[in-house]
Formats: structure tokens, C-alpha cells, sequence
């Protein structure tokens, strides 16, 4: 806890600066336990996470339990999807002695710190989130719940609570991570007479453009068109098989003109490290099929450490049970510090 | 914890009922720590309150600190007044041996409620809910914060933690108990298959009319327009002394017509146990000075007990500190119990 917080920083995080003094920095990340991870979520974050991790960025990483009842009326089979969730990080490389793996729901502590920041919200302002109102409308929910509508405040509480300094994301997360600032900045000024309790955190861009699933939409556990870290290489093979691609021979990297078989390309590309225009004229008049072969070789590569990793942890008995046990711990700890700074600042000692 | 939970209750308790079997039931009641209490809750819901517990209805007293940041912009001094209201609920006769007297902030799995109860809220629901409109009004604030349009739903958390059945409140508190049967209701159908982890709540409407301000405004401690139960006798008398009433000899109960003088006969009638008309007849022609007279008689002879008690229990150092520590501990064994109940209905049990 030796981080100092920072003040009129830029949204943006610059990746080099975070590399050049990563003890400066805290990430706070985490994943609904929705279903098991996909390559969209290895590409995407996990893959960074695990990066900055390496570097020596202190790492939390949130199990979103209760944000899966934001868009949906069943909560699913949650204990079983954080398992999954937890299994993907540890496969993916995430070292489970150096960061905090903890469910939200474990950490009442954190969560009061909701009801603060609530007061440092306006209601117009979460109604004008754009990622709140994509989501309610993907969710095709008519009427949206309270918990959708404030779940950018409880993220402010997520990202505050072990008082982080980076959020590492997607540009549909940039308005959270504003929100944030902004609750950040509020509680400072007006609970704190201006002390800075809570530095603003910046968000890092994840540098991996999104990937689409097999049959060209967005890549989403939710639509079944995902490709699953812990699938098979055989099931993998199958999946990309059936990918939509178009009839034209020669393999080209045109993401607007040519949406499915560019998404083969930039997979195939993220395995292998090389452009997608590479990947492209590697294949060049051989074909579709010729370019999934390619990217079932190069996924299949790709993941398998992190699948025999993956089978061992798995294999393991209690494993997972015992980090988020540990990690619940320890978050407790942290946030009841910062619950009694927020306490402290508002006068509420009794 | 022997208070089974009853489905299929109309909203409004009858105070018979209760009276005929107190200990089917449980009260959770409280107050906002803006500053001392006043007549107009003394008569609003103390004596109703005292008048329950002596029944032997179980009660629950939160201090409901985070509703004063609902809509305002700075706590105020809320440890002090937090002491203020328990002072003043204990000088009117509740026993703390027997009550669980707690401040919200300081029972986190309490708190918690809020994230799942959340989803069980339609933001249509709190949008509608007119009590949130005109507190919004009064409070003039333009956008209201996202803890004013909540803090229904974080009422419900207050009432179901401890599985509470009677809530005592006005008629503008009736929309929250119907929110939190609603949220009650679908808790029990949405995340439990229909069993019932949560009974419904029935409101218990408070006897008493309510109280006019000296100004003919509604009491109100924000207004400065009440009669503090902890003034001494003689800022009683020159607070009725300067009360509004009107040029017409002859004293009368018209609420409607004659709004300042009507409210002086109800308070004298409330502290006399009379019908506000028998104490309007003997005052008769002798006019507003002598109805001030017997007003300032009565409530300083109604309130001598309880301000010997205030003084004597402000007086013991440590005293409310010690009963809200020990409050806070019984708080948030019962709130863990119930987190617990609700967690294992949610299946987020790691």
C-alpha cells in the first residue's frame, strides 16, 4: 500500500510510462462469471493482465458475481462459471500468489462503499452512459433494473476500494472508468475538504483490436460463437471450421469489406505475432480452407500450455475454492481500510 | 429469530392484530441524524414505537446515516446528531437492553442487501415512486443523485434483514413498504423458486395527525419550525408564544379554515389525551394568548419525564457510543444470517 495517488492525470494510461515504473501502479480487473473465458477475453484483456502482472503491477482481480444479474432474471450457475472464470486466469498466467482473486459478493465491505458514491452520482449522468444503454438494449430489457442502471458506481467502488490505478479495458468501458474519476474527484472535494482520499485512475486500452466469432458477430459467450480456452483442440478445429467466411479465393485482410475471413486473419495474426497483412499473403490464393487450417494450427499452439495448465489446476481439488477463500480475506482487509477513510471523511464514527 | 414469515398480507396492519399476538412480529423503525428530534415525530412515531416495544414487539432502531447525504450536499455533523436521536429515542422510552439500536454504516452485510435487491428494482419503479419526487422537490435539487432514487430499495434492505413485519410510518413512507414487498415478492419467486426467504412487511400507520410547524409549515427540523424535544421549558414557551394563528377570538378546530390556531389544540389534545374540540371548547372566547398558555402548560408537562430522562442519560459518558457499538454487532450477525440465506439462494457460495 505504498502507492501514492495522483491527481490531473489524462483517461488514458500511457503503456510505456506504466513500464517504466510499474510499482507505481495498481490494476484492477475481473471478469462476470457468465461462463468459461473465450479467445475474445485472451486477446482482448487476459493476455494484458498477465503482462502487467509480469511487470510487477499489483494485481486485483474481481470475480463480478453480482453483476450478472444486471441483464438477466437467473443468476445461472454461478459458483461453477467463477471457477471457470478463475481457471481461465490462472491457465492464462495469472500468478494466484501475487494477485488478490476474490467474488464480489465475499467483500460486504466493498460493496457499502456504493452507497457513498451513489450520493456523488446524478441520476442524468448514468442515464446518459452509452455502455449502459447498449447493454439494455442487447439485454432487450423494456423496463432496466436498478442494479444495470448503477452498476458503473459499483465498479467505481471495485476500481477505489484497493484505491487502483489502472483499469484495464475496452473503449465500451472508457465511460466507467470517467464515472469513476469523477466520483474520485467529488468525494475529494466535497467530503474531504479538498484532501485527496481517492487518486483518479486511468484506463489502459487494450491494444488487441475485438475479435469476432464464428459467425461474424461479436465474439460473446452469450451467443455461443465463442471459442472457449478450455475447449479441445478438436472442438476448436470444429468451430473455426464452420466459420462464415465469403467465396472470394484469395485471402485478403479488409476488416469492413471482408468481416469474416479478416477475423480468421487477426486471430491467426494475434497467434502467430505477425501483422494480419503477413498472415493474408501467407495464404494468399490457397483459399478458406487453407486459412483455417492455418488459424487451427495457430490457436490450437496457441493455447496449448494454457490448456494443460488449465487441466492441472483444474485437477486439483479445492484449489480454486481456497484463492477466492484467501483472496476474500484479503480484500476485506483492504476495503475495510478504505470504508473507514471514506467513514472518517464523512464523520460517520460513532 | 421464532417470527415466521407470512405471505398474502394486505399493506396495512391492524394495530389490533398486533396487539392481540406482538410477538409475530418485529419492528425495524428509525431516523434520519439531521438533528434533535421534535414534536412532530414524538407523536408522529416515538410514543407509537414505545408503545409496540411495551407490547413486546421486537424493534429494530437504525440511524440512517447515508440517507443524509440523499439530499444534501455535506453530512453535516452527523456523529453528533446521531447521538442526538438516540438520546431523544431513549428519553421517550425505548429500552435499549430490549432494542437493537445501529447505525447503517455500520453493518456492511446490511448494505450489501442493496446490490440484489437492486435487481429485483425496475428504475420505472423509482421513478414513479412520488415520495422520491417531492423529497427531490423540497430539496431543490436539479438532478437528483443516484442514492436519493436507491434509497427506496436500501429501505428495503433495512426492513428484510432482520425479517422485519411492521414498519411504523406516515402515509408518505407507504410507496417504500409497498417497493419492499414487491422486491420481497420477487426475491422469493425469482431467486429462491418460490420459496420464501423473505415475508411481506405490513406498514403500521402512525395514529396521530400530523404536526404544523409554529411557522403553519409541516414540522420539520430543516425548517427550523419545531419544537425540539430536548429544548428546556422556557424555549418551549417562547417558541408557542411566536406560533402563527389568526386575528378570531374565539378558539375552534378547523384544520382546514384556520390551519395555525388548529394546530395548537391538536398538540394540547395530544399531550391532554383529549378530543382536539374538548380542548378547543375550554379555551373558548378567551383567544389565541390563552390557547398559547395552555399549549406551552401541556407540552412542557408531557415532556418534563422524558427531558429529566434525556438529561440524566446525557449525562452517563459513553453511553450512546456503547449501545451503537453493541447494536452494530447484533446488526450484523442478523444482516450476515440473512446475506447468508440470500447468497445461498443466488447459488454465490464459493
Amino acid at each position: 500500500m505504498t502507492i501514492t495517488t495522483v491527481l490531473d492525470t489524462p483517461l488514458l494510461a500511457d503503456p510505456a510510462d506504466v513500464a517504466a515504473d510499474p510499482s507505481r501502479h495498481r490494476v484492477l480487473t475481473g471478469d462476470r462469471p457468465t461462463g468459461p473465458l473465450h479467445l475474445g477475453h485472451y486477446f482482448g484483456t487476459l493476455v494484458n493482465r498477465v503482462r502487467l502482472q509480469r511487470q510487477g503491477v499489483e494485481t486485483y482481480l474481481v470475480v463480478a458475481d453480482y453483476q450478472v444479474i444486471t441483464d438477466r432474471l437467473s443468476p445461472g450457475e454461478i459458483a461453477a462459471n467463477a471457477r471457470e472464470v478463475v481457471l481461465d486466469n490462472l491457465a492464462a498466467g495469472i500468478d494466484p500468489d501475487a494477485a488478490t482473486i476474490f467474488a464480489h459478493s465475499a467483500v460486504p465491505a466493498l460493496n457499502q462503499l456504493l452507497l457513498p458514491f451513489l450520493s456523488l452520482t446524478t441520476v442524468a449522468e448514468l442515464q446518459r452512459n452509452p455502455t449502459v444503454k447498449d447493454e439494455a438494449q442487447a439485454a432487450g430489457i423494456g423496463s432496466i433494473s436498478g442494479l444495470l442502471l448503477t452498476y458503473p458506481v459499483h465498479q467505481a467502488a471495485d476500481i477505489l476500494f484497493c484505491h487502483g490505478t489502472l483499469v484495464p479495458v475496452g473503449d465500451d468501458q472508457l465511460p466507467h472508468v470517467e464515472q469513476t474519476r469523477l466520483i474520485a474527484r467529488r468525494f475529494n472535494e466535497r467530503y474531504a475538504g479538498g484532501r485527496v482520499v481517492f487518486g483518479e485512475p486511468q484506463a489502459l486500452l487494450s491494444p488487441a483490436p475485438r475479435l469476432l466469432g464464428v459467425d461474424g458477430r461479436k465474439m460473446s459467450k452469450s451467443r455461443g460463437n465463442a471459442i472457449a480456452l478450455k475447449a479441445t483442440a478438436d472442438e476448436t478445429a470444429r468451430q473455426i471450421k464452420r466459420s462464415v467466411t465469403d467465396a472470394e479465393r484469395t485471402v485478403t485482410y479488409d476488416p469492413v469489406g471482408r468481416p469474416g475471413v479478416s477475423s480468421l486473419v487477426l486471430l491467426a495474426a494475434l497467434c502467430l505475432r505477425k501483422s494480419p497483412s503477413e498472415v493474408a499473403e501467407s495464404v494468399g490464393g490457397r483459399g478458406s480452407a487453407a486459412l483455417k487450417a492455418l488459424v487451427t494450427e495457430a490457436v490450437n499452439e496457441e493455447l496449448r500450455p494454457v490448456r494443460e495448465r488449465r487441466a492441472a489446476l483444474a485437477a486439483e481439488p479445492g484449489l480454486v475454492e481456497s484463492l477466492l477463500a484467501a483472496g476474500a480475506r484479503r480484500a476485506t482487509e483492504v476495503a475495510s481500510r478504505t470504508l473507514d477513510e471514506v467513514q472518517s471523511a464523512l464523520g460517520m464514527t460513532y
